[in-house]
């Protein structure tokens, strides 16, 4: 069986991604589909690869993970196959890719050419109908990337920065919010103690608030701040049944920092 | 070929839902999936066990239900199989799978306690990717449960409750408000007379509105309130292409009153 | 392989589309299921109409598309099959499905009648579950369309209009507003002119404005009006990285026109 992902910004109710579908169909009838997305922000690259970047590490070898935020459609810009650690990425050449591929890594970038593999006709406003659907279904069948077209030493980079310890003060950058309204941060989990406490300080750009460190959201009275380790191992701020996000006023960008005492 | 539904309070969009999907992927390729809803009401268990209700008995034999919503992540809540008529639930032990697995009957619980089938890595956060989803994925392999957990006799209990008929007076509650704003309620459609009326009353502690007994939303003209019996066998109250519940503000849980005769 | 796709204004969280999938398992435990969407706005035949002109082009022979948006479920209207181009539809009978099988072309169109091929017990609320899944899945069983019900010769028509030119001004009207906002019309591209130009005007009910004609979104800066051929081959009225419905104020139906010189 092959796997294929889709991610995008088309809206789920579309009919854009079906579309994407049906094509893929025609290719590789057996593929199997999993969706991470259709509902990324339009045009927020930065948002569907921290998708991606969260999601693809638990898939089978062989997936192929067909990713389409593409403001630049139409224009110049590439599209790219990457090869990581047996899983294949395809999309457009402007970073959306590059996380997960990273977090998996030994990467091999190929520059998608060979308009054999595309759809019949080329439209200038719907790539993942026509070209990315169609590359993303041949290499499920099997089709070796460097026939799809030349590798490349190039290609745009993305990262979510890394946030640092400075003297028991994290200090990062929040990349998420989900759907929790959770804040997902760039700083790893690595950095917090060990031990539960209650004496964090969050500061961002508006103001300072007391917060708890807990292993789980549900330790703590509902109302309350929580510092935890998310799922995908980064610093995650929580309110228990409510949204973090809304309560501190941050969003994918914001800077904050969590001083470990005061 | 196996079965695996998957039913969430995770939003469809927030990449959680994929991650379980992958998971159980690498465990069973040939599985496949079915989504009941990622949309449930965040931490809204009682939502999601009448979807669960109200999908499951459709599916076939062998199917793996994978339900997920799930307050008490991270505590000591239990993590449960039940094996019902040829069916799996795989969740969190609060009451969520219950009325569901209760519809098919013959029920065998087992506690999930065998780390072997777990992912391997177990966060504080998201069982449902650690636990519930490979949990899931082996059950759809063939992997019987009493190999994942010891059987128990106890488990959280969850129930509509049952309308009753209080002499031409049906008294229950409303157990959900679907897409379009019709109001399901737990009072049985054979508690309705068969021919259909125009002189019923709807009873809510806001007010008392006349209704007309229908067979079908598109016999009456638009706007009146109809009482019907909706596909799942329930009493059902909707308005023709608007919402009942919006109408007659009613949510889940309310308390409501159909009288058959003044 | 066989694939389904679905597509209904349920809402994809509703649980009726995991109800249908489940039925169409029974019968067709290999099926591939694509969701179209299942957010169309209720009952309004034409833009699901839309969305299944626009996706079933792309999908392999042998698809079955079933569709159900359907506000005269449980009254006289009939329930049809087409057969067209080796692909099926399967849906009420009230224009929903024309559009899509016209494109592809030599209709054959069939009652549906044969009780043998639908669920055990007809609601008269959720034909969905009851007849459309169950026939769905049967042909993608192989079952012949003459098996579940008599040819004929008339059904419900249902069409998008075709843009007319007009000695250089083209009156069309609007078939769907997408996600982003985009406004597809009924004019075909062919009628504008090849070369990119920046002299149109766009003039609606409320009010005229300029726009570029260009041919991907990308070329132009943001906030302009852009009149495009979308990937339907149709005219479409964007304006980068915002809404040009909201922007014009158009919904589907209104119509509009797009003058070439002043």
């Amino acid at each position: 069986m092959a796997t294929i992902t889709w991610l995008s910004d088309f809206g789920s109710a579309s009919g854009y991604p079906a579309t994407m579908k049906g094509v893929a169909l025609r290719i590789c009838p057996i593929a199997t589909f999993v969706d991470i997305s259709h509902d990324v922000t339009r045009h927020h690259v930065r948002e569907g690869a921290f998708l991606l970047w969260m999601t693809a590490p638990y898939f089978p070898e062989g997936t192929v993970h067909c990713a389409v935020v593409d403001p630049g459609v139409g224009t110049e810009r590439r599209a790219i196959i990457i090869k990581s650690q047996k899983q294949f990425f395809v999309g457009p050449d402007n970073g959306l890719l590059l996380p997960a591929a990273s977090r998996l890594g030994d990467l091999l970038v190929y520059v998608i050419q060979n308009a054999k593999f595309f759809g019949t006709e080329i439209s200038k406003t719907f790539h993942g109908r026509d070209i990315f659907a169609p590359v993303a279904a041949h290499l499920a069948n099997g089709v070796p990337p460097k026939e799809i077209g030349p590798p490349t030493r190039e290609w745009v980079k993305l990262s979510f920065g890394q946030g640092i310890d400075h003297r028991g003060s994290l200090e990062g950058e929040v990349i998420y919010i989900d759907s929790f309204g959770n804040i997902i941060t760039n700083i790893s989990g690595d950095l917090l103690p060990k031990a539960p406490r209650a004496d964090l300080i969050i500061e961002t750009e508006r103001k300072s608030s007391s917060a708890h460190y807990a292993r789980t959201y549900g330790e703590l009275p509902s109302g309350d701040l929580i510092v935890t380790i998310g799922s995908h191992g980064q610093i995650e701020i929580a309110v228990n049944r409510e949204s973090a996000a809304q309560r501190l006023r941050l969003r994918a960008g914001d800077s904050l920092k969590i001083h470990l005492h005061e």
